[in-house]
């Protein structure tokens, strides 16, 4: 796994789970937080020291999920992001859950930085940004220069 | 509040923030699943009911949120439904969270109807298809007629 | 209803259930705390207004919870909020989960006063202390005299 | 790690946390199910399994749950998981929820075997049975012989 390519395991549980016997709907994105805070953290990031000392607050701005198979309690899910675009204030970010290379849920999630009490607008920070540029440069390589 | 202007008050608690002092993204799906359950039963359909005497289960196949201002602790909020298109097995639903007007969050949910065991596709029942018919006609009536 | 008997009216969606069918048990602790809360906004005490106001949070010291019988989908429930025990720097209630009459869970909860952001503990606010004593000492009467 | 000391690290995210900074207290129970559910594979029993193919459901009885310190974004937790009690048809585990060896929250979970559709009980399945047994037998001894 590299930080082009990333993705979380993520088991199902009963918590998860609602009772049509599948995962609920929403805490896929549940899921798909987790996997992008730790592809933040695998990146250099962590969420908690970018509030606490940057001001820093991600928020999602967009949600596009779709359903293909539902997932069920137990399941050993892989959670992936991928840089779709990047904004000086936004960047997006495609994200699949996977089951056995099965596409479960596939979803484009768009984030903007704001600051933590205001909730204003900011400019991602300029390490965070150049990293995502990086990021983003790689997956348009063909994969064996990956 | 008419069946083809429903809206479900929804109070913010402890339990739907996070640390960032707002809601949690993912928990403005659970608001909207909260609303539509209780205009199927405004409408007259309960979902344990569908489930068991029917073998009908209504499944997300696609979620697209925006997220625009967000929603703090105590805040009282409204969440709307209303029906956008109406297909033989899957319907897409316009729901908007409020706060006084305010459109916090807007979102278009496509709900199909699967079969509880076996998640097979499954035409709507025809008494709801009849039912969400009628909604959006009266929608699409000018708002003095309704 | 009076403050000396509260109760809150909670509706069971698919969010609140689990595979196994039925609601999963830590989503009791989320009703518990939503009754909490509007019990404490019937006693005049908004939580957001006690954080930024007062610079008091309440937290959870102790949570004891029996599951005697499960709710389901579309369960209305009835959760109540009861003072048990009352001290200068926090309190104890008993809650149950209800559905007509018949006790699901019962719950006795235990709740502190601490400082918004060092979580030192605080004596409870003179108005709230005054308010608590004043729905135990009601309680503790007998009932034809509430 | 043994059979006999099992411990399952979870990682704090925002979901797990709310506007008062820290984890929503009842998130730990659901942190606590996850420890107990990889515990029970780890013994080399899958909940989805035992009720697919056993009609046994696992139901939390009781929940008795002491909240020290407050665990917050970001923070690695271990979540530990103990046989205390053993019956027949029910066990009680110690659990704890630690962050560096200091302890966040302790609980005891009262677990019992129901059958899936009527939730009427069930004894514990022969090899879970033994399966316990040996595992308190060995918490028992000092430390050196694990």
């Amino acid at each position: 796994m590299t930080a082009y390519a990333f993705s979380l395991p993520v088991r199902v549980y009963y918590q998860d789970t609602d009772a049509g016997g599948v995962v609920f709907h929403a805490n896929y994105l549940s899921f798909l937080e987790r996997a992008r805070t730790e592809w933040l953290r695998h990146l250099g990031f962590d969420l908690r020291e970018m509030a606490e000392r940057h001001d820093v607050l991600f928020i999602v701005r967009e949600a596009n999920v779709r359903y293909r198979r539902p997932a069920l309690l137990d399941d050993l899910l892989d959670v992936t992001v991928k840089v779709e675009r990047l904004g000086r204030a936004q960047f997006t970010l495609g994200q699949d859950v996977l089951r056995s290379q099965e596409e479960l849920v596939c979803a484009s999630i768009n984030v903007a930085c704001v600051s933590c009490g205001s909730f204003k607008p900011l400019r991602l920070p300029q390490r965070l940004y150049a990293s995502l540029a990086t990021v983003l440069e790689h997956e348009d390589q063909p994969k064996e220069q990956v």
